[in-house]
């Protein structure tokens, strides 16, 4: 490891243990040296406050002068609340400025960059690139493309199965897999299920951990079949917002907007579309969502290529069965060339089960 | 670490260094420590030579009194080659003896033990007991129960699937992956399928690496559909053995016989059975099996909890499918707390894929 890396690292540890706290606001973090000591660290706390650069200028004082910073983001170059780092970063007279990755907008990255580069400051850019990426994975999607960020979740035994033959399904994984299930939920702006998950659990669909912040609840019902008296309808612990196709019941319509709950039409002619939801949430400043299944609607997802994230946790059990369904099914891929390849993959023990994590690469 | 587990660990690796070259008798390792040195290390090399505990006694000589001698398996009691190591051990003046296990054959197993507490050695059992039995994981069934160790593979995409829904499954995991299947192949005295891969891949089912030795090929077929050009009947690079159900062609079983293959009955009307499949195998002192599905056969003998170990290969890869093919079909189990549970359970990363190994545990 290069002493660039230890300090980009402190600076992403800074950075990311905030997590949670500066929406809309991304992780960001700084760190100082000058003279081969760390001499200021800052992180980025709650927007509205000052960004990383500052907080770790005003810890180093004077002894910023001829220092190399650490900067887990370009600087910014507009004018905020705090006036554009990249600006106090000269005016301090910082020599050299180390920054992990652009501004992910194409429009304004680079701007940062050039302030520093004409006042005469050294820049090194792309170290630990890929870490500084991911810790803002779903800003960096949102700020350009105006759509969430998805994640598709699934717990299900290591033959892929999400339930028995006859429909059993309590439980797959372990309390320690189904508590970071909570945790994610917590993190994520809404929660997308399908019509038949509903039906036949009747979900709460929300963050049950200390503090959790329950999301939005989106639920796709193609004909409206949702029970009145289902949970997500009554018991008022977080908005529900249900998709629709073309086709569905007027009537019902009208009953659930009385009863508070937003009804979309999407323009599938007997299936909800996808891409209409997400675009739909996207203009409602939706920035993440975490879909939880069933393989019908993981599938319709997979399909369009609107999973940017894939969350797998595998309880070490078998159960087998031809008509025991799986956690993606449709019709699915016809070669295996045109596989959904999955990147950055990594498996973790959590309780008894494997968490897996991985990011699809559409090759169709 | 205690200094027991240290030396045991030396032990253990030595004895599984031997690996596929002391058939049919365990992998055994040996080390001698006196004064706090380590003065003779042995490991059994081969049927018919000495054992561990005898070599690590030569490497001694006159160091061997009063010191300690750890040994992955209990001494032996028996007259064979050699003599029973425990009265070796007596003889040369070993103070102490640490067993990882005792002999695995309960009518056999403390005999070792017993000579030597006789002659007033002490004697410490259970150091490292769980790794010396997976260590010979496939002598300690067969030479108690008389029937193969079976192992069930599956190479499969993350959501379970062995092909796509229109049956491609050229392929699914890495080059890494296939070859560590030739070394299981390898490792096995029989490799089993079921007559539908036969029909649809025509395997040669082989093991395909430097000075691989070939497996006896067991074929599940009931009705003997296998056609009399395929490579398993024809290429003569391995015995064939083919099982049927009750309900089979005389005349094509003719014909099988003359081209060498063995055909065995089973009691089965229409299936297979795969106990008697076992214990036929048993009886023709075939102690593994390597099963490579598909998930019918592997269905049918998980059943029947005939599978004592689960190797799978992960591909990251999706592809969906409600007709896609898992690796375990069948009806499947009922109700999610008669699951079969995987003990012992590893995931390893190998090429692009992910090795599972677990081991089942029956609860219905």
């Amino acid at each position: 490891m290069t002493n660039h890396e230890f300090y980009m690292d402190l600076a992403l540890k800074n950075a990311g243990a905030m997590k949670g706290q500066t929406d809309p606001n991304p992780l960001v973090g700084a760190v100082i040296v000058n003279d081969n000591r760390v001499v200021g660290i800052g992180a980025h706390l709650k927007a509205g406050e000052p960004h990383a650069e500052i907080h770790a200028l005003r810890m180093a004082g004077e002894k910023a002068k001829g220092g190399t910073i650490y900067v887990t983001l370009e600087p910014c170059s507009h004018y905020g609340r705090t006036g554009p780092c990249a600006v106090a970063l000269v005016e301090a007279g910082i020599k050299k400025v180390v920054i992990a990755t652009l501004d992910p907008n194409p429009v304004v990255a680079g701007n940062g960059v050039k302030i520093l580069k004409d006042a005469g400051i050294e820049v090194i850019i792309g170290v630990r690139e890929a870490e500084s990426n991911r810790m803002n994975e779903v800003f960096n999607k949102f700020i350009v493309q105006k759509t969430p960020f998805v994640t598709m979740k699934a717990g299900s035994t290591l033959d892929g199965k999400i339930a028995t033959h006859t429909s059993d399904s309590k439980w797959i994984t372990s309390e320690e897999a189904r508590l970071d299930v909570h945790q994610l939920r917590n993190e994520h702006m809404a929660i997308l299920v399908g019509i038949n998950t509903v039906i036949k659990d009747d979900p709460e669909l929300t963050a049950r951990i200390p503090n959790g912040r329950n999301p939005l609840r989106v639920i796709l019902d193609s004909t409206l079949k949702i029970p009145l008296d289902a949970k997500v309808v009554t018991d008022n612990l977080a908005p529900t917002w249900i998709f629709t196709s073309e086709q569905y019941d007027q009537e019902k319509r009208k009953r659930l907007e009385d009863l508070g709950i937003k009804v979309f039409q999407t323009n599938g002619s007997n299936r909800v579309c996808p891409e209409e939801v997400v675009r739909i949430l996207g203009e409602n400043l939706i920035s993440s969502v975490f879909i939880e299944g069933g393989g019908a609607v993981h599938a319709s997802f997979l399909e369009k290529k609107l999973i940017d994230k894939v969350v797998l946790y595998f309880a070490p059990k078998l159960i087998g069965g031809h008509n025991a369904p799986t956690f993606l099914e449709g019709t699915g891929i016809e070669k295996m060339r045109d596989a959904v390849e999955l990147t950055d993959c990594s498996f973790t023990p959590i309780g008894k089960d494997f968490k897996f994590i991985g990011y699809p690469k559409y090759n169709f």
